[in-house]
């Protein structure tokens, strides 16, 4: 059993949990908690801490019995873990990194541009899934997806929604739409209401920053800008908001074609 | 102008900043920033405090001449202010309390019972302008709307957008459908797909706490169980996604009858 806080597994824990740049260069990040560490499939676990508090009653994760699973003491575990009242388990996971053409599989495609906010970005990733989005691909300006605020407000979605970050996304978009996409961009200067556009089956919808929306580049790769019409004076809806009312009206009208 | 932090309006401001039952008890809240002071409207105006160092070009706020309006050092605004990086200017406004009477104007009312993430808290109420709601009912579980997470959140809507608190919500959702109002429930187990549902311009319409949904008491009160249909393998979504959902919804069904 791991006790003390020194130990070099609990600092590199500490390092993947506190550092983007140490996530990314490795290609790991950290699940954390009951349900989280549930979904990791076994064969992304690159390793398993256990508090010696416990409890395996009905645990239907990852084999606790693994090779690198270890167990640590409970004030090990509440040094590792980013939340205040941690759950007695925590996996190191590698990270399914895929290519934009791997995402493209005929459905929708969910496009982030410096989306800034972890919550906001959990949420999204939460609501892609929900509304059966085939993945989601990010610019490079986006923030961290395996930050553990990301992680942990996706409730798991994360471990399912398949996600590609692009470095030249006026370029990948330029190949999406090559093979049949359709590209709408969420605008405040959109000139079709949301509900009375034509949302086809292969479609990417692009979403742009809280504060600034899409920049002019992306905004020029779209078919199509979509706007919600809005009551009162609010200027913009929240981006997690604006991003679910518009990938649920893909979905209204995909159930419509069936 | 006020140079020290043991100044009794500035012990006073940090109050109400920190305390919840100082907020209810005196009905005052605290809005801070340029963009939020400037949407106050002058006669909710209780104290005003502008620091040294702000630029009043262009100011469209409140009167900063005001009787009740002083001038802080930045070292003393940088104090009472709940921001990092505050923007020189910070106002104790009036609460408007209104009875659940009041919000009903015909339109949609949203009830929300034990929301507890002042983020969440915040995104619904600038949702519920930006789809032109009557107002937001809250149970008194609900957390302080006033808070200045939740206040920064709503981007200015809570200044806008009518609220009332109850503490009886089963009775006072009597009381509306004794007045014509169709009661309806963001239900897992519902029965009706929010996209077929008839949506009634007397709509209440009701969102539960974040993990556990809406009590079986306000359940029990619903016309109507709502479900909005989900892919993968999400449990729920996020309460103020399915808000903005099922109040769009509300949205179109009002577009489409006129």
């Amino acid at each position: 059993m791991i006790t003390s806080t020194s130990n070099p597994k609990v600092k590199d824990v500490i390092r993947l949990r506190d550092k983007s740049s140490e996530r990314r260069s490795r290609g790991l990040f950290i699940a954390e908690g009951r349900r989280m560490v549930e979904e990791v499939p076994e064969e992304r676990v690159e390793a398993l801490y256990v508090a010696e508090s416990f409890n395996p009653d009905d645990w239907r994760g990852p084999s606790l019995a693994l090779p690198c699973a270890e167990t640590v003491s409970d004030a090990v575990m509440a040094k590792m873990a980013d939340t205040v009242t941690p759950q007695g388990i925590l996996a190191v996971v590698r990270q399914e990194r895929l290519t934009p053409k791997q995402l493209s599989k005929g459905g929708l495609i969910l496009m982030l541009e410096r989306i800034q906010d972890p919550g906001n970005l959990g949420t999204i990733i939460r609501t892609a899934e929900a509304c059966g989005a085939d993945g989601i691909l990010c610019d490079g300006g986006t923030a961290d997806l395996y930050s553990p605020k990301v992680v942990r407000s996706t409730m798991g979605a994360l471990l399912r929604v398949p996600v590609a970050v692009t470095e030249d996304p006026a370029g990948t978009l330029q190949g999406l739409k090559e093979s049949g996409y359709s590209v709408y961009a969420a605008h405040l200067q959109g000139s079709a209401d949301y509900r009375k556009a034509r949302w086809p089956e292969k479609t990417v919808l692009m979403i742009g920053n809280e504060a600034n929306g899409l920049s002019e580049e992306l905004t020029a790769c779209a078919d199509t800008r979509v706007i919600i019409p809005m009551q009162g004076r609010v200027e913009s809806l929240n981006a997690s908001v604006a991003a679910a009312l518009l990938m649920f009206e893909w979905r209204r009208c995909r159930d419509e074609a069936r």
